[in-house]
């Protein structure tokens, strides 16, 4: 392994200068958490969901982050317009592929998505990236249960034929983006304390993909700085609300410190 | 423009004493903060949506507020039988008209609102009400872009064209009702790094317009005892979200200092 | 009354081992706070409302938490889905019935619930409970009006009819087994100033049911171990946001003291 240094402040300043609107179609859970994040790394979020109207708020976002937590038919059909307006539009779409693996509407819609609409990132944890992939693995609920396989490759099979930037979050995150391997080592085992961590990633992934089109980096370096905020907030707090407060505070607040702080690595 | 000074404590000990119900159908990302912020104020929320059972939620409730923030048709149909109820009681219809000049879709359900039934307040930033007095602008998502125009002769327009109160919340919040215009001085920056403040402001309405008929002052000092928490909790607050905890807990606390805090001025 | 010791740190730990999946068909509200409850008591949640997908979750899932507090018809039909599928499989149905009483819709709905599926445990406040134990009560939104009722008989009557435990949430928390009847005095009144701190006991409760089959007691334990966490909280913080954030992280931090500090009698 390689290690890198990416310009992360650089790229957290262009955020902050062009305040990239990033279009959510989302859970119920983590919406209010995922509007938020975007604030504080920079962005402005819209979240908005009337099939009537998805269409014309990609004409005017940055970068759409789809969702699928609390998922229904009707949804995913609103995901589908925009996604596809996304992609004419030429503006990145990341899915999180959140509980993929736990029941086949769930895996049904999923794929639905990645066969009718290009996704230029698709995230999930292990299991539902590697469910995506063609592996034989059950999701347990939205976490992920331990599977023995060799991620990169999985990640990369997936990259493959789906022509996408592949983000598999877990303590060690990878990113695979053509014939490159990023792995992240950044953050802190109080993330997992707290509902919708891995939502927010999406969401500060849609930030820097916004700015743009070097996806594979840009994934690696929206994970390091969202999870350089957690490591700096678990030096001062040790419970997970008091962490989740600083943790947002230290997005918000982050400098150039990032760029010392990283730990992303090429394999 | 003259200096007023309302009786912002009396009012907000009304509100602790009676204890309003506040009726909102409203968006999925702020939907507990308001549901939160009524608690706060003195009032209790009720935050219901179904079709069949609006109508007599009405029936219980002191005041409506309507947020269309993450609106869709039937959700918007539900808004209209809710208002229509509240017309028919004579309690206090609130609209905030969130991402109007977004899409076509935002734009036309809000006239639907505005045309099928009383809205008694209106409430919005910049743009948004621009839009709905007929002005030419484009709402970019949900916040505001600069707008070029004499924002006090707009809001004049919309409520004379409406017979409605108007509100602008801004830097400098704009109350228009009837023949007076009140400027509300109070705030703090801090209030535009968390998603909600605007939606939460509405809720605050919502809490002192049923306590009265006297719409125009009410919202005035609703935005202004709001405001004065924050202002407070800026003192002590220098990041969002522990200035956030800060702001709730002030407004909880608010005291009869905030009739000696307050910036409300009559044009 | 005779004051009880039950094993509650016990309990708890065995959730934490165990991580018991909770599957929630839940309210827009406080489902954030819902799924974070669960994860600080040591479950897992799962927040997931399709009536494709729902009898799926419940297969993965060791407890079904049903909150009415945003109901429409179709969450519904997916809650009887679920509710169905649960008593298959033999895990708890929790119920939450928030706001009964307020509306016929509500009424009829949560009727429904409980003739067309077995609810283990039927939870809500004074009024909720005496609604659907067949007394004449209004329900004032999602709060509970004084009444002059002998609870512990009407919760008993309840229990009868429905074959199930009933709780409801008070000052004084009361709980009918079979021909037990358990009184949980702790708690604090801070509790009462969150949005939510109902619709989480029911989450709790549900942590607690999905560890063994004696719901009384395992229904008293949770609600102790969940107010003892706002206790310890309300010795250091004294505002509601800073009380919510230390009560939850009072509640991932409780360790044995919760069996000196329980306040458990029956009747």
């Amino acid at each position: 392994m390689q290690e890198l240094h990416l310009p992360l402040y650089t790229y957290l300043q262009k955020i902050r200068n062009t305040k990239p609107l990033i279009h959510h179609i989302t859970n119920w859970v983590s919406i209010a958490d995922c509007a938020n994040i975007v604030r504080l790394t920079g962005g402005l979020p819209i979240m908005a969901h009337a099939k009537e109207e998805v269409a014309d708020m990609v004409k005017l976002s940055d970068a759409l982050v789809l969702n699928i937590g609390t998922l229904t038919s009707e949804l995913v059909e609103s995901m589908k317009i925009a996604a596809k307006a996304a992609n004419e539009k030429g503006i990145p779409v990341i899915l999180d592929a959140v509980g993929v693996g736990a029941t086949p509407f769930r895996d049904k819609k999923a794929f639905e998505l990645l066969d009718e609409c290009h996704i230029d990132i698709i995230k999930g944890n292990a299991s539902e990236i590697a469910k995506l992939a063609g592996e034989d693995v059950v999701t347990k609920g939205v976490e992920a249960v331990d599977i023995q396989l060799d991620l990169v490759q999985v990640a990369k099979k997936l990259a493959k034929d789906k022509n996408a930037t592949v983000v598999i979050t877990a303590h060690e995150d990878i990113v695979v983006w053509k014939d490159n391997v990023y792995v992240v080592k950044n953050g802190h085992p109080l993330m997992g304390q707290i509902v919708g961590t891995g939502c927010m990633a999406a969401s500060v992934i849609g930030c820097f993909c916004a700015i743009d089109k070097d996806y594979g980096k840009l994934c690696a370096a929206g994970l390091a700085v969202y999870e350089i905020a957690a490591e700096k907030a678990a030096r001062e707090t040790f419970t997970p609300f008091a962490f989740k407060q600083k943790f947002f505070d230290e997005l918000f607040k982050m400098d150039e410190v990032c760029d010392w702080m990283q730990k992303i690595f090429a394999l």
